[in-house]
């Protein structure tokens, strides 16, 4: 036993990260931070928070999300027969890509209220559990939760074994996020934090009590709204914060402004081979601003292509 | 150590609790489900919440919160002259109560959004915290803290002992019973679910990011708001609750509905020797509907009188 947790120990906690600067700068935080002495800091306030599309997994060729909600109306549709004739709906149903981000901001609201709202909490997550076990993505043909950053799944990992306590903090839908997060990252509900519509507690037609999802938009967890989510959720300021866009500058911001030792980390998604190369015009996961900040600042950017052996647990 | 360790398991976890049927009711839950068989629950789904005042620590002769409002409303008069001769400034600085309850529901938000708000919420934990260590309670002459109820903390321990996560939901503000959840009752920020005022990130004076709090309510966690909150915040059902006012029953009900063994619990104030006797006609944590209920129910209702041998830890 204490031969096994001694060669567990010394064995390498991030096998898919080359060994470079990025993986160096992960380690000699998480040895200062835990090791007695004047960066140490006590296991109670090592939060670590993670923005999700493009930092955990994938967010190519649109946000996952998105496609959940594009199935979810073509699902519906034979219940709705007059969405054939109604935009945004009928460019969604007849796989009009153009005329769908014509409809803009308000016919994106339109869909996602059309498949967000209306249901229980439970009907919703059992809706969200049956469409990530049956779709696949267009260009890997996998179920979406393959789609996971090996390296970030054994970040995570590190980071809890060494006491952490890892959240998620995100642009995407709470309960969306909810549906995987524990069996693919390890992250329970209670730590994702998330956009959210209003909720309603009721009685249903049983007399037993639902919580019923309403069309009202409550919380968009984006751009301020992240350090604004991580004071209402978790109510301390993280130590580690990794984000891949120019939604997660404040949170990084806000990370990096604590006192004493902080790790700020930003995702540059560099590798058009086996993933997906894009950063400052990219209308999905638009990296612009943030970067130049990390550029003048102590900031790691994980350049992909080089940083990252593996980019999925399956290549 | 191991001789230790056996002892400690066979000590009575909760030991200032009487022998009667509420603690029978708690041991058997958690024997039940803590144990392989048909009542089993796994580790991450053991969700207990708990209210606060009333619950964990005393509410009588007012929510403790509000006498923090008053006391601060009276340190901050002499920056605000006109509150001589403004409700509900002018009756609570002439220490009228009657006058004070006078303003009603708008009168108490204009003196929770002058002590609650425009602070960051940093400076705002710092009050908190300074309130705490020197305001004393003014029949028990103690610190408030010390007026978390000994049976309770027992049966948090209890229970985190057996791998429940334990959680406040509570109508109380969430920034202001994370000023020392952690410390009295070993409930970390991220497992306090509270009432909250709306807040807002930006750059301060010295071109910092803070977070600022705002007169603004954005979630009230009471009635129909607990199992919401609970919803949002935790993202799965409890399996265990206690509470000790109406404003629990909603609560009370969506733990009770869930699928498989749950342990539902009331705590009754029926001791105006050691603390306080009410329920029925109290303005301060009314108890009437959900003791009914309970009656009606298996829930387990705690005679404070009788049930609990000490009440306070310095009993
Ligand atoms: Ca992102
Ligand atoms: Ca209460």
């Amino acid at each position: 036993l204490v031969l096994a947790a001694s060669a567990m120990a010394s064995a390498d906690p991030l096998p898919s990260w080359d060994d470079s600067a990025a993986k160096q700068s992960i380690i000699a935080f998480v040895d200062a931070v835990t090791t007695l002495g004047e960066d140490y800091v006590v296991p109670e306030e090592r939060i670590a928070v993670f923005d999700n599309d493009g930092t955990l997994w994938c967010e190519q060729p649109i946000y996952f999300q998105f496609i959940f909600a594009i199935d979810r109306v073509k699902a519906l549709a034979p219940e709705h027969p007059d969405w054939k004739d109604r935009q945004p709906f009928a460019a969604l149903l007849a796989d009009d890509m153009k005329g769908l981000l014509a409809s803009g901001e308000k016919g994106l609201g339109e869909i996602m209220a059309a498949t967000h709202a209306g249901s229980t909490t439970e009907a919703f997550a059992a809706t969200v559990s049956d469409w990530l076990s049956t779709a696949r993505h267009p260009r890997f043909n996998r179920p979406y939760t393959d789609l996971a950053y090996q390296p970030m799944l054994e970040l995570l990992a590190y980071l809890r074994a060494n006491d952490f306590k890892t959240f998620i903090v995100s642009g995407g839908g709470v309960e969306f996020m909810r549906g995987f997060a524990e069996h693919t990252y390890g992250i329970p509900p209670e730590q994702v934090v998330g956009s959210s519509g209003a909720t309603k507690f009721q009685l249903g037609p049983d007399g037993k009590p639902e919580i019923v999802k309403e069309a009202k938009v409550e919380f968009v967890d984006d751009g301020p709204g992240k350090p604004v989510g991580i004071n209402r959720f978790i109510g301390r300021r993280p130590i580690f914060a990794f984000g891949n866009s120019d939604g997660d500058q404040q949170m990084l911001e806000w990370t990096a402004a604590g006192d004493g030792r902080r790790f700020v980390g930003l995702v540059h998604h560099t590798d058009g081979v086996r993933e997906y190369a894009y950063d400052r015009t990219s209308p999905i996961g638009k990296l612009d601003k943030a970067l130049d900040e990390a550029n003048t600042r102590d900031w790691t950017v994980v350049d992909m292509k080089v940083d990252w052996r593996k980019i999925f647990p399956f290549d």
